[in-house]
């Protein structure tokens, strides 16, 4: 995790640990994000926290500043990751269907490698602050892909008889429901992004 | 609701409103349906329910047994719908792919005109005898499309390149997603179906 990053999730510039602890604000994410896909948000307390990283809750305050932090922590990693495409150049230029098939092999990919941190996202039920920005950031992405949907369509490259925005929807309920199933260690990332781009694109049946 | 489907709900065989009151079992399992989704099974109490349903808790309790009766009766309705599509005759006759076409468009179908008691179906995390029942049920159900994408498979009909395993789980992780959007009255339940077919068989670009 990038020191960029650490500010954002901590909004305390230059936290860092000095004493040669093992923990960085990275793997404390990593715990909490697994802590509160496991029991929920509101049932996790720091307290399971610490417990949970083997380290002290004044050793964990240390680090960041609560609750709230590393649950926006956790949230910055699959955001970062599912905009980072977005910004790719892949995304940016070329016919609609390109781009949409290599943002929709890349959202794949981020996904199956920020398991934790993309599923949390995909549950969120707005509660607080931190989960409505993120749910509006979410539909921000989920725009961009559905705008770029109609763009094929108008383009004469998608099927025209299917709505565009009942066809998006379709395509992020797809990538999104790998978070059901998906565990790295049942099918490799590459043979996940290869099975999606072809069901979505060209179906069970095409090819 | 079918007399033989309260019975099953309740277990309590001829147990019907004679005072002419306006609710029936089938209706309050509704208004629970619609509260355990909007709070949750568990911070719903029977109290809740009777307020929602606008009648007394003695004269609920006239009609079902308790929460758990009203759950259970919930998931039987999307559960009785979507096995009673595996026994339809264009389900079991005919070349695989046909099968699961019309399997798929009549799921699709009893998703969207059973949303809240598929949706509370989908949702459940198996903390009770009945979630893990339902649980139980809902895997069959996914198991007998998955063993109709193999046969495709292996007939040559669909697409030989990907894991058949994972192609039935992009196809039901499609079509569940459509409780996270779809609701009546934006989509007409015709279109939704042709465009889950469509999508599903031919992909976003095929046609």
């Amino acid at each position: 995790m990038s020191a960029a990053r650490e500010d954002r999730a901590t909004r305390r510039p230059g936290r860092r640990t000095t004493n040669g602890e093992p923990y960085t604000l990275g793997s404390l994410i990593e715990v909490a994000a697994l802590a509160f896909l496991e029991r929920g948000y509101d049932a996790t307390s720091m307290e399971d926290l610490s417990r949970a990283a083997g380290i002290t809750k004044s050793s964990f305050y240390h680090h960041v500043s609560g609750k709230e932090a590393l649950l926006r922590g956790a949230l910055d990693r699959a955001l970062d990751g599912l905009f980072g495409v977005l910004a790719e150049p892949a995304a940016l230029e070329g016919p609609p269907v390109a781009r949409l098939r290599h943002i929709v092999r890349r959202q794949v990919e981020v996904l199956a490698t920020e398991l934790p941190y993309v599923t949390l996202l995909l549950r969120l039920r707005g509660n607080t602050e931190t989960e409505r920005w993120a749910l509006g950031r979410r539909r921000e992405f989920d725009q961009a892909v559905a705008a770029l949907v109609r763009e094929a369509t108008e383009a004469g490259a998608a099927r025209p008889e299917v709505d565009p925005v009942v066809a998006a929807r379709l395509l992020s309920g797809t990538v999104n429901s790998l978070i059901e199933w998906y565990r790295p260690d049942r099918v490799a990332v590459a043979d996940l992004v290869d099975a999606v781009e072809r069901q979505v694109f060209d179906g069970l049946l095409g090819g």
